[in-house]
């Protein structure tokens, strides 16, 4: 096989725009000299319009899941009451850090594949005052489930006063994202999803209402101290050594997402999910969730006539192409497609392609160019409807 | 002057070697597939030789602070009795993180610029048998001071049972470090100092009497949860989203630190420390540190003649030379400069010689070749001696 080649299409860590990759070779420069100021001084108006917000940006060296933590650390006090709404296996992180953390966890579970639903969380809202936070995925990665969370921020607001905190990792950039407008309190995203940059940065944002509780909140924290990131930031500055080379690749990824602009970023995603789940339906492979709830950047398949680990195997032996699995109680049932960030319409259909080779090994001799044509049927609906 | 030119001679971040940068242009692999899991098994011998230990290291997305903190919230039960040796601005950062954890802090405060002091530590272990853990900094990088952790550990395990905790982020991989043999139960260190690489990572070993205490500890942590980085490493995984192309260069920068042999490593940091220190007394400018405390890191410069800030702010212009300035109660009053990692002898003189023109601008027109010629024979010296 074709030495050094990989086709890497899970849902992050995801692909490097070779520009982004260049400008991560710039030497190290002095973390708290000009340099280093005015490049976070760039960074934050670019980030604010992917959060849709108007608030500072925390910028923190770390793994998402310390993004996850940082909204909970800061916002709630150890023994209060908060609301989980758990779709998979990152809505249950959040839970499992809310418990590490002695709250008092109202816990919402809802089948994995399937979205939380608005109206039932505002009648438990409404009979449960002592809620002070409620935590939701808005893509629940283990599922490609895009969560109805502007809807959600709507109810939430006409019932309760809880902070509304939300994990945006898996699509923050890819999706449409408006937390000033929406009312979402928290929101999280991580770099290595649909920002095109290598993990390793977390970001989060709070508003005003946030700030309130964060000012107030006992629980210890330091390194996850969004008010050390808050201080630091108004000088153009962070609180502790940042990962410098991934904020030179962030000010490049964030340049290249305006450049396309902002409407065409999202109508790339909405494509490509389009043009997945044609082709699976045209092979015949269930599809996990449903076309209301389906995420734009990663999309799930559950197949019944063939082990989705063994069609891993044979697309990465033959052709380098890496699909995610199932995690916890969806191992071994399910395979994942990501569709985000540094990803064309035109790779799509080569993950296609190599899915059918994949199939046509299994036996399912087929399914050859089925899949391909129907993801090229519905790329050319698009563009003639342009 | 000279575009995209800069000789960035500050305690970390460091310059990275040519070699590393390439390889952390790798593409983006999935990070629980059987190519990280690989990389991750590789890494570990190689941070176990820089450390001294036979222990499995936790390899963690973060800031050197992210590090210092999961060594205090994995160990120390809230309200126990610590003692937090403090000699400069990262000793005062430990005794800072344990506060907010509500321990009970046991301080010793040290004049910035001097070395803790064993016996004197030894005595007051003696008398306060309340002490569950001690907190000392290896490398003071403020002032340049190396602390004598060997010489403490050795009188330490005579009189407590304490667990003896190193700050070692400013010097790990530059000096010699034998956690297993001198009995340190707690070691972190950071990416972006000897190491090479950029800020990002840190690395933390806990060794059996130290995983005692964390098992039974009940202070929460989630993502700074040792216990999640050992069960993750015996799968040779982590527990969250790797730094991947961090990684990728921590592979070549450890490798690079074995091919140069590790006496050859730590002989080199001790020649440029010599050559430094020689420089700068033929020149007239005070070491804030005595030798045999002076890091082979990191050297600290009181000038009673001339601003320090002005100093820098002349070389950085001609030369796009960075040092480092004062923090804390040393800001305005020293400069550092910082000798490790990607920086050999000839990197000094450079400096150095820079420095004199700096002079030389400030009206001292007979420092001009002084302190090169004290350092270059401190090189021939060490030559000779081979």
């Amino acid at each position: 096989m074709l030495q050094d080649y990989q086709l890497l299409r899970i849902p992050g860590p995801t692909p490097i725009p070779p520009s982004v990759q260049q400008v991560m070779l710039a030497p190290m420069i002095g973390h708290r000299d000009q340099e280093t100021k005015a490049l976070l001084n760039r960074i934050q108006p670019k980030l604010k319009n992917i959060f849709g917000t108007l608030q500072d940006i925390a910028v923190i060296a770390g793994s998402g899941t310390a993004g996850l933590e940082s909204a909970v650390v800061n916002t709630v006090n150890p023994g209060e009451d908060v609301l989980v709404l758990v779709t998979g296996s990152f809505g249950d992180r959040f839970a499992r850090i809310c418990k590490t953390y002695q709250l008092t966890v109202h816990r919402f579970d809802y089948d994995w594949g399937t979205a939380l639903e608005p109206e039932q969380i505002k009648a438990y809202l409404s009979q449960n005052p002592s809620i002070k936070a409620i935590f939701a995925t808005y893509c629940e990665t283990s599922t490609g489930v895009l969560n109805p969370i502007r809807e959600l921020a709507q109810v939430v607001k006409q019932v309760s006063d809880a902070l509304f905190i939300v994990d945006g990792v898996s699509c923050v950039g890819a999706v449409e994202t408006r937390m000033d407008d929406w009312g979402i309190d928290v929101l999280v995203t991580g770099s290595q999803k649909a920002l095109m940059l290598p993990p390793g940065l977390t970001f989060v944002a709070a508003n005003k209402r946030a700030w309130k509780k964060i000012e107030e909140s006992k629980q210890a924290r330091f390194f996850l101290d969004l008010r050390k990131y808050r201080d630091s930031s108004q000088q153009d500055s962070t609180p502790f050594t940042p990962a410098l080379s991934l904020l030179y690749g962030l000010e490049q990824s964030l340049t290249l997402i305006e450049s396309e602009g902002f409407p065409a970023v999202f109508q790339r995603h909405q494509v490509m999910k389009n043009m997945t789940r044609a082709s699976m339906r045209a092979l015949g492979i269930p599809l996990l969730t449903n076309d209301l709830v389906a995420s734009p950047t990663v999309t799930a398949l559950k197949p019944y006539d063939f082990q989705p680990d063994l069609l891993r195997k044979i697309v990465k032996k033959d052709f380098g192409l890496v699909l995610a699995g199932g995690q916890n109680q969806l191992k071994g049932k399910i395979f994942r497609i990501g569709h985000m960030g540094y990803c064309s319409p035109a790779d799509v259909i080569q993950v296609i392609s190599c899915i059918e080779i994949g199939m046509y090994k299994l036996g399912k001799k087929t399914s050859l160019g089925i899949g391909t044509k129907a993801a090229q049927d519905v790329y050319l609906n698009h563009i003639e409807g342009d």
